[in-house]
């Protein structure tokens, strides 16, 4: 081993409903390797070793998948440096996950959520910790399970600056949008966009007539948009989406286009709803950052925009960088965050 | 035969997507006999003898399995009165149908109707005749089919009275609100409340709580209109559905509340949608009328009351009473509507 070379410091996980993405760090939360496999926690690969189903109870039975999954990832790395502590974030921690780390009350800060990580004791090993999920209480609670680390990863990016208020957002299968600032988180929102336009997609008389298109289709998505914040159809979501069928019907949406007209008129009522919402505050509109999936925050951008929103910084990196931060926090490990990339939107 | 007895004048049928309903009418247009089964336009019966599916022409074979569907359902009625007319209304006459009946202008009347009918030629007996459906024009434009029949059934009913403007409402999968008056259909709105509610139930994270109720929980349903009425939550439908995960995870909405929860906020957004489209109106708020089925009605009904929208009148029996109206119009049959039952909305 060249002690010159950077060494391992930290494994952490990304571990959610539907895939498994595993980093090993150095001692300055640069990645040195990785690993992705499909086990989500709802999608455990079967330990081959194990007794038939029926003779192991359910519990055994649902460690032995999570070994296994951690394992097939991470085992040759834990093996070469069998005393790196192990971090993860996500649905593992959740009440179907390996073991179960109960919300932390929002608002937080990082101190309180490195305070707060669920462990898993290993029999043979260093114990893996886990980031709990925030419950922001209300007439309509609030969760999240993985983006508390995502957003500590974006306030890293921020380090260097003034601590200015930020609204980051995450786009996806159930949209976040979190006020925070510095260290602290300190309100979010939930949208289930991404979730309900799969539904729609896949289940409804409105993806029967959808083409897939080649490339994004901006045009139809604008229109989508447009439905929503011109306020010239005000019966509501429940109502436009039928336009989805009618446009199409009449010659003015081809197939090709629908599900980038239905993303518009899903993303402009995410809008509306988060314009409505930003309206009800006395604060100056905060600088707005995202954080996801390079095309959803492409139209995310347009989008905000065109609510007047102003123009998004783009964070990358993110959940990586908050696992960082909080084994630093937590005293896992010792070193130096480093600021990660933050770019200008350039979506426009 | 006894000349004292009711004689058969009509064979109306209700064919949809997912059924076929069919009636024999007498020269009142009393139902005589009805007959249902499963051959929706989706879902239709294979002909046993016709040549194996490679040998026939799609369309012949499409031909094929209407016939059979028709035969299955009315056979009898047409081997004892092959004179009798037949006249259809719903998604038999769209593009997937046995013959489009190509959509009408609206906004029209009984007459329009009634002149535009489509017929299916048939090689040994009486021709069917298809009520078209209506296609609203504008920057979104509306289409109806199956429900211009229904909407004509309603205002059958209010013959004797005054002629004043009625909301209708019919809600479902796709719910319709219609603008209409004596013989005339002026406007409509669609809201895709019902395929979203299942869609959601059937196909997110939201339904996999939930568990069946043994009766509606209409506190449960009060609860998410309140979400909506209240305007407390201005982020919108996207962001009040996460609420049904929410707080069934902090132990405020048990599994088997969930699913009218969702119905409420769902139900109650179209409300909103509905209120906003009236107060872009001039008019003065119309009598609210409801067609269709009880337990629906009976949601619909607590939530206009609760969006001060009026108590509705509700309507029975309105496609079979449109179908016999068309006739009589279209001159299919000679003899005298009676009104169908409309009473006092009580569920409240």
């Amino acid at each position: 081993m060249n002690p010159s070379e950077p060494q391992p410091a930290l494994i952490c996980l990304d571990w959610g409903t539907s895939s498994l993405r595993a980093y090993l760090l150095d001692g300055a939360g640069e990645v040195l390797a990785q690993q992705q496999r499909p086990w989500g926690i709802m999608n455990l690969p079967e330990p081959l070793e194990h007794a038939p189903p029926a003779q192991v109870p359910p519990a055994q039975a649902n460690d032995a998948r999570f070994k296994h999954a951690l394992q097939d990832t991470c085992g040759p790395w834990i093996q070469a440096h069998p005393h790196l502590p192990l971090l993860a974030c996500g649905m593992v921690g959740s009440a179907q996950g390996w073991r179960e780390a109960p919300y932390l009350a929002s608002p937080t800060t990082l101190g309180g959520l490195a305070q707060s990580l669920g462990v898993v004791t290993r029999h043979q090993g260093m114990p893996l910790h886990i980031v709990p999920g925030l419950l922001q209480s209300g007439s309509l609670p609030n969760v999240m399970r993985g983006e508390e680390t995502q957003v500590l990863g974006v306030l890293a990016t921020c380090a260097n600056g003034a601590e200015q208020p930020l609204l980051i957002g995450l786009p996806g299968t159930h949209s976040k949008w979190v006020h925070a600032q510095g260290q602290q988180i300190h309100h979010f929102l939930t949208f289930m966009t991404g979730e309900v336009f799969a539904a729609l997609k896949n289940h409804t008389l409105l993806g029967k007539t959808m083409q897939p298109a080649q490339t994004p289709d901006d045009d139809a998505f604008r229109k989508g948009l447009q439905v929503v914040r011109s306020g010239a159809h005000p019966a509501g979501l429940l109502s436009h989406l039928f336009s989805t069928r009618t446009l199409g019907l009449t010659g003015q949406l081809p197939p090709t286009a629908q599900a980038d007209y239905l993303s518009g008129l899903l993303i402009g009522h995410e809008m509306a709803g988060l314009a409505l919402h930003l309206q009800a505050s006395t604060q100056p509109l905060p600088q707005v950052v995202l954080c996801g999936e390079p095309d959803l925050c492409r139209r995310y951008s347009i989008a905000l925009q065109c609510w007047d929103l102003g123009t998004p910084m783009l964070a990358a990196s993110a959940t990586v960088r908050g696992l960082w931060r909080i084994a630093l926090q937590a005293g896992l490990v010792d070193g130096h965050a480093k600021p990660a990339s933050l770019t200008e939107g350039t979506f426009q």
